[in-house]
């Protein structure tokens, strides 16, 4: 399986007062392209999961090492892959390319939610599969 | 009754790459100081207004002259009035100053909606007479 | 000339407490397609008339009638047009449409300045060249 | 010295389509708390830090644990203490409080840099005073 890569612009509202990308909003690239795997590799779009499967992947724990700052037009891509995967909990992996290189890696662990509830849950079975096959390993590992 | 004023800071967050305010932003300011009004003069937080009585003010037209751009670090000092009002709708008018004078001005049309259903019902009385109290006219217009 | 669309997913941090996308988002919307509109029809893109040219285009003026909420998933597609071309300002028309229909209008009026001096200057010839292609005329205003 | 903390509301559209407060946002408020730190400790507003002075703290590690989600309306109070302090480097320390107990904590490392360079510089004598001050340590960690 060849790893997951979503290309994400950096637009002209994201960059701060010190002429690059604010730093929280690292993590919203990784929100979007956690969306774009749930429609490409999932194969079911996320506001359907959410919205008409009810079962969300709230976030437990963020971090993200920054390598080097984004300029407004730099073209992301940002490759997504699966780092461990527990019962109800997955750790996700990004690392985020420009042209000029690696631009900041970071690990987000969610938890599978009933969305009526919050409450925890098993993870669906047609996510589990697509998790599994990205699990960083010998091919993906690579990139 | 003298006119209500929010303070709202520039945030370093909210600086683009031309250097000030991002245009949309100032939207923005204005929800927040609705938010603001609501607590303040009210006496309902908008919060309680949505989530316990159900009743919400969605936007159906906005507009704004922008006279100044704001840099970091501005401290907004945002007038709340009232322009207009229909059995559902309201016009609210935002005035925005800085140190350095006005910096743009904005009118809002909001129409009350039932939270549930989405659809249009008549202002709650509570609300309808403090957006009274707070029309543009004699004191309040001099600001 | 056919006229041009941008093309731009609602996301899932872009819908608030109400449900739907957040009023302001909209100008965000806006942006977007702007941008998109430089880098595929002006054939700079906006990073480099910024950062290169230094010449930007802030806006004075905006205004926009709100017809359907936005849900979460929504895939807008935003036509992109100009409606008036001064001799420094122009006012752009935007129409975002999703599979419901129109979503809303917007009129958005930019003035064309030096970035070094933030000061008014003249529309450079290429970008009037593709303003002037895209006025809302015959073809365009069908849509 | 006591510690320092800011308060921070929720807003209307810092909500996500899943209720709550969307987690990239979290990185946003203590960004916020963090320059209000600056303002009501170290005595120089950031604003004037990064503009005037040309001395930024872009951050190089951010790591959050996410305990209870954040409701719309909640009042946020962050508190703010420092970790560690290296020659250039300082880790944040920051604890968000609602009525109903820790919502997150977060541990952020900034570097000190030259404004015109982006290259790390020692950290100013007068932050270095105010960093040390706030050190997480008996008084301060009981909080």
């Amino acid at each position: 399986m060849r790893p997951f890569e979503a290309r994400v612009p950096v637009r002209f509202a994201e960059i701060d007062r010190a002429g690059i990308a604010y730093y929280p909003r690292f993590f919203h690239y990784f929100h979007v392209a956690f969306e774009e795997f749930f429609a490409g590799r999932v194969g079911v779009p996320y506001p359907e999961m959410i919205d008409r499967r009810r079962v969300g992947f709230p976030t437990v724990h963020a971090e993200c090492d920054y390598r080097s700052p984004l300029r407004y037009g730099d073209l992301l891509r940002i490759r997504v892959s699966v780092e461990r995967i527990g019962r109800t909990s997955t750790v996700f992996l990004y690392r985020v390319r420009t042209g000029r290189g690696l631009a900041a890696e970071a690990r987000i662990t969610v938890v599978c939610v009933d969305m009526d509830t919050f409450r925890p849950r098993s993870i669906p079975r047609d996510c589990l599969r697509v998790f599994r096959r990205h699990r960083t390993g010998s091919r993906a590992r690579r990139g």
